[in-house]
C-alpha cells in the first residue's frame, strides 16, 4: 500500500493540480468498470449461442478495446493495458478459488479424491516432463537458446490449466463426474504448477539429479499438506468464532465479514509462509460451506452465496479483459521477434495436446483398474472431455510467464526489454488467447457431440446442504434434521458391530473412508464447529440484522 | 494500476527471490484483515457497553498496534502506516456513501430536504468562514504563519463533519428526525467541503475578492446540481437494463455485479468530470434503492442488502483503524513542533465547537420559521443533539490535510518534510483523535439524557419499500401492491380537481410538493423503471440464480 503514495505525490506535484485523487488511475478503473459492465450485458444477450460463453465475450471486448486505446493513443502509450501479476494473485485469483470450494458439491468431490490426485499432482509432473524437453529439444532448431532452468519453467508455465473457462462450459447438474474430475484437476493443477514453479526458482543455476527432484518432491508433499491444513483450520476457526461468539444474538453484517475476511486472510497467510494460498483458500471454501455457512442467518447464508459467486464473476471477467488488452501492448511485439513467436507458439500448442493425452488416458486407465462399481469408471467419451476442457491455458501461464521474464532478465518498469524475454511472453499470450477462443469455443458442441443428454447421468443424491442448491424456500428446521440425524447415528452403531471396518475398507475403500467419516463428523466436529442440524433455531434469527 | 508493477519487479529483482507477489504488501494486508476481524469480534463483544462504538474500537486497536508495530521496527519503519488517500477517496469512502443513500429512509430524507441543505450548504459556508477567520488571526500569535490560501484551507478541512462515527450512535428507527437531519448533513457536508477545498486550490495565489467569491459560489451550485444529475442518471440506467435486458430471464449473480458495479462507476466517473463523487454516488443509491432494487429477483435484493451493508461497515473498520495506525507516525512527530502541534490543536477544537453553535442554533430558527406543524419543529433539545453529534472530525478531514500538504511543498515519498506541514497534519491528527474518542464516547450518553425514550417520536410510517426494513419475510405480492396503487391514483385525480395545486403549495409546500411527486412518479417514472408494485412477478423468480 505504502508504494502507491510515491507515484500519487509526485504525480499531484507534476501536474500542479489540487486533485485528490489520482487521475489516471481513476480514467483506467471507469473503463474498466465500463467493460466489466459490458461484458455482462453481452454475456447474458449471448447465453443463448452454443458457442460463447462470458469468458470468451471478455477476451474479444478486451482485444477490441485494446484495439481503439492505441489508435487513440497513436500506438505509443499501452502503458495501462500493463498485465500485472500481484493484482491477478492478490486480488483476482483468491476470489475464484474461493467461490470454487465454496459451491463444490463436496460428495462428488471426496468420492473422486483420488483420480482427481491422480490428474492434478501426477498429471501436471508428466505434463511437465514432456513440455520441459519437447522444448530442450525444438527450440534450438528454432533459433531460441534458453538456460536449462528456463525449460524448466515453460513446462510448468505450459501445464498449467485455465479452470475458468472450463467451468463455464461444464455443468455440475448434468454431468456432475465429469465436472468433479475436471474441476477438482483444475484446482489442484493450478496449486502444483504454482509449488512447481516455486521449486525451479528456488534451483536457481544449480543442475538437476536424482537427488534434487527427490528434494523437489520432498518439498511439494510439504506444500501441498501445509496449505490444506491452514485452509482447513481457518474454515474451522470462522465457524467456531461464529458459532459461540453469536449464540443468541446473532448480526448478519459481522457473520459476512467475518466469513469473507478469514477466507481471505487464509490466502493471504498461505502466501505470508510461502505455501500455495490456491490450496488453502480452496480447503477453507470446503470447509466454510461445511461448518460456517450453517451456523449463520439466514439472511447470510443468500448473501454469502451469492456475493461470493458475484465476486469471483467479476474476477473472471476483468482477467479476460485484462488478458484481452494485453495481447496488443506494442511494446512486447515490437521487441518480440514475430515468426519465431509464431513458431515458438505451434510447438507450445502441439506440446501441450501431446502431454495431456500423455498422461489422461493412462492415469484414467489406473484410476479405472481400482474403481469396482461399473458407474463410477470413467468411459472413453469422458476421457476425451477430460483432455480436451484441460487444454486451455489461462492466466495462471501468463503470470507465471511475467514472473519467469522479470527474474531472469533485468527489466525496466515492468516491460520486457530483452528480446528473448519479449518472445516467451508474447508466444505464452498468442498460447493463451487461440487456446481459450478455439480450443473454449469447441469444448461446448464437443460435449453436446460426445455425450448427448440421454447418456448423462444424473446426480444421484443432490446435498441439499451446499450452498449451491440452497434457496429461500429451503429454511433449517430442527425438527427435520433431527430424524436424519439419529438415522446417522444408528446406522454408525449397526455398522460397527455388524462388519469389522478393516474388512470394509478392504473390500470398498472410498465409501468406507467415507461412512468413517461421516461418524466421526457427527460426533465430534459438528457439535462443535456445528453445521446442518446441529445448530439450535433461534427465535428471530432468519432475517434479523 | 500500472504503477504498481515498477515498486514490484524492482522488489523482485532486489531480492533475487522467486515470489510471485509483493511480500511486503501480502504482509500488511494479512495485518490489516486480522486487525478488521479483531475490531469485528471486539465491537460485537461490547456492543453492551454505552460508551463503546465500532469506531471508537478500532481506533484504539489501530493506536495500539501502531505503537507494537513502532517498538518491533525499533521506532525507525512507519512506512507500512502511512496514510494514503487515494485509496481512501478510491476505495474506500464510494462503499460508505453508496449504502448510506440506499438504506436512508427517503420519504424522511426528502421531507427534509430544506433543513438539510440549510445545515449542509449555508452551515458549512459559516463555518468555513469563522474557522478561517479565527485561524487567521490567532495562529501567528502561536508563532504559525501561512499564506492566505492555506487558512481557507484549514476553514474547509475543518468544516468537514465525520459522519461515520455519528451514524453509528444515532438510530434510525428510534429518533428518525434526527437522524435524517444529522446524516442529510453530513453527507451534504462531505461534498459541500470537497467542492469548497477543490475551488479553494483552484485560486492557487490569487487574492480573494467579491468577484471570486461569487465565481466560488457559482462553481459550487454547478458541481452540487451535475453530481446530482450524474447519480440519479446513473441509478435509473441501472434500473432501466435490469427491467429490460432481465425481463422473463433473470440472474441473480448477473443483477448483484450490475448494481454494485454501476453504483461504483457512477462515482468514478463524477471523479473523473471533477464534480463531488460523494455527492453522485449517495443520489445514485437513493435512486437505486427506489427502482433497481425492486426489478431484482428477491435473493438479489437480501444479497444486495447485506452486502452494502457489509462493504460499508468493512470500509469503516479499515478506515478508522488506518487514522489510529498514522496518528503514531513518528517521522511526523520528529519533524512537527509539538508544543505548536498542542496549541493549534487547542485552537482548532475552540474554532470547531463556535463556529458549529454559530450556524446550527440560527439555521434552526429559520427552518422552524418555515415549518408550519408543531411536530416537524426542531425542538432546543434537538438543536444541541445535532450541533453535538456534528462535532467529530473524521478521515475525510484528515484526507484533505494530506491533500493540502502534499501542494503547498515538495513532499518526498508521501511523507512531509518540511515543519508547517508536519504541524498541520499532526495538529489534524490529533484533532479528529479527540474529537472521535471524546466527543463520540459523550454522544450516547447525552442523547439518552437529552432525549429519554418516552420523548422521542416513533416514526409515523415505517416505509416498507426501503432496503433497511425488508427481510425474508416480506416478499413482494403483486395482488398486495394493487390496491396501494389503484388508491394513489384515485387520491390523484380527487386532489386535482378538488382544490387548485397552486393554493396547496402555497398552504403546505414540502406536502404538496410530495404529492405531485408521487403522481409524477406513478404516472411516468415506475412504469418506465419498475419499481415496488410495478415489476410483474415472475414464476420461479425468488431464489432463481
Amino acid at each position: 500500500m505504502a508504494d502507491y503514495v510515491g507515484p500519487l505525490h509526485s504525480w499531484l506535484i507534476k501536474n500542479g493540480l489540487g486533485e485528490s485523487v489520482n487521475h489516471t488511475l481513476v480514467v483506467s478503473i471507469s473503463l474498466f468498470v465500463t467493460l466489466i459492465c459490458a461484458c455482462i450485458v453481452l454475456g447474458h444477450l449471448l447465453e443463448e449461442v452454443k458457442w460463447a460463453s462470458e469468458s470468451i465475450v471478455s477476451l474479444i471486448l478486451g482485444v477490441g478495446t485494446g484495439f481503439i486505446v492505441l489508435i487513440i493513443s497513436g500506438g505509443k502509450n499501452s502503458h495501462i493495458l500493463q498485465f500485472n501479476e500481484e493484482l491477478f494473485f492478490i486480488y483476482l485469483l483468491p476470489p475464484i478459488i474461493f467461490n470454487a470450494g465454496f459451491q463444490v458439491k463436496k460428495k462428488h468431490f471426496f468420492r473422486n479424491f483420488a483420480s482427481i490426485m491422480l490428474y492434478g499432482a501426477a498429471g501436471v509432473f508428466i505434463s511437465f516432463v514432456i513440455i520441459s524437453f519437447g522444448c530442450r529439444y525444438i527450440f534450438p532448431h528454432l533459433g531460441l537458446n534458453l538456460a536449462p532452468r528456463s525449460y524448466l519453467a515453460l513446462g510448468t508455465i505450459f501445464s498449467a490449466t485455465d479452470t475458468v473457462c472450463t467451468l463455464q462450459v461444464l455443468s455440475q447438474d448434468e454431468t456432475p463426474l465429469l465436472y468433479s474430475l475436471v474441476f477438482g484437476e483444475g484446482v489442484v493443477n493450478d496449486a502444483t504448477s504454482v509449488v512447481l514453479f516455486r521449486t525451479i526458482q528456488k534451483l536457481g543455476t544449480a543442475s538437476i539429479n536424482g537427488l534434487t527432484a527427490l528434494g523437489m518432491f520432498a518439498d511439494f508433499i510439504y506444500l501441498f499438506l501445509s496449505s490444506t491444513v491452514l485452509g482447513v483450520a481457518a474454515g474451522l476457526l470462522s465457524a467456531y468464532i461464529i458459532k459461540t461468539l453469536y449464540f443468541g444474538r446473532h448480526s448478519t453484517d459481522r457473520e459476512i465479514a467475518i466469513m469473507t475476511l478469514m477466507a481471505y486472510l487464509s490466502y493471504m497467510i498461505a502466501e505470508l509462509f510461502y505455501l500455495s494460498g490456491i490450496l488453502t483458500v480452496f480447503f477453507c471454501g470446503i470447509v466454510m460451506s461445511h461448518y460456517t455457512w450453517h451456523n449463520v442467518t439466514e439472511s447470510s447464508r443468500i448473501t454469502t452465496k451469492h456475493t461470493f459467486a458475484t465476486m469471483s464473476f467479476i474476477a473472471e471477467t476483468f482477467i479476460f479483459l485484462y488478458v484481452g488488452m494485453d495481447a496488443l501492448d506494442l511494446e512486447k511485439w515490437r521487441l518480440a521477434d514475430k515468426r519465431q513467436s509464431f513458431s515458438i507458439f505451434g510447438v507450445v500448442i502441439a506440446l501441450v495436446l501431446v502431454s495431456r493425452a500423455a498422461f489422461v488416458f493412462p492415469l484414467s486407465a489406473v484410476a479405472n483398474f481400482f474403481t469396482r462399481s461399473e458407474a463410477g469408471k470413467i468411459t472413453i467419451r469422458q476421457q476425451v472431455i477430460i483432455w480436451w476442457a484441460g487444454l486451455i491455458r489461462g492466466a495462471v501461464s501468463i503470470a507465471l510467464a511475467f514472473n519467469e521474464a522479470s527474474l531472469t532478465i533485468f527489466t525496466r518498469s515492468g516491460s520486457t526489454i530483452f528480446p528473448d524475454n519479449a518472445t516467451l511472453i508474447t508466444s505464452t499470450i498468442i498460447a493463451v488467447l487461440f487456446s481459450t477462443v478455439v480450443f473454449g469455443m469447441i469444448t461446448k458442441p464437443l460435449i453436446g457431440w460426445l455425450l448427448p443428454p440421454h447418456m448423462r447421468r444424473p446426480a444421484v443424491d443432490s446435498e441439499p446442504s451446499s450452498p449451491k442448491e440452497a434457496n429461500i424456500d429451503h429454511t433449517v428446521d430442527g425438527n427435520l434434521e433431527l430424524p436424519l440425524l439419529t438415522e446417522r447415528l444408528q446406522n454408525l452403531r449397526n455398522g460397527v458391530a455388524r462388519r469389522s471396518s478393516l474388512r470394509m475398507l478392504l473390500e470398498a475403500p472410498t465409501s468406507t473412508i467415507h461412512r468413517m467419516w461421516r461418524s466421526f463428523d457427527d460426533a465430534y466436529m459438528r457439535p462443535m464447529f456445528g453445521g446442518r442440524g446441529f445448530v439450535p433455531i433461534l427465535p428471530g434469527s432468519p432475517g434479523s440484522s
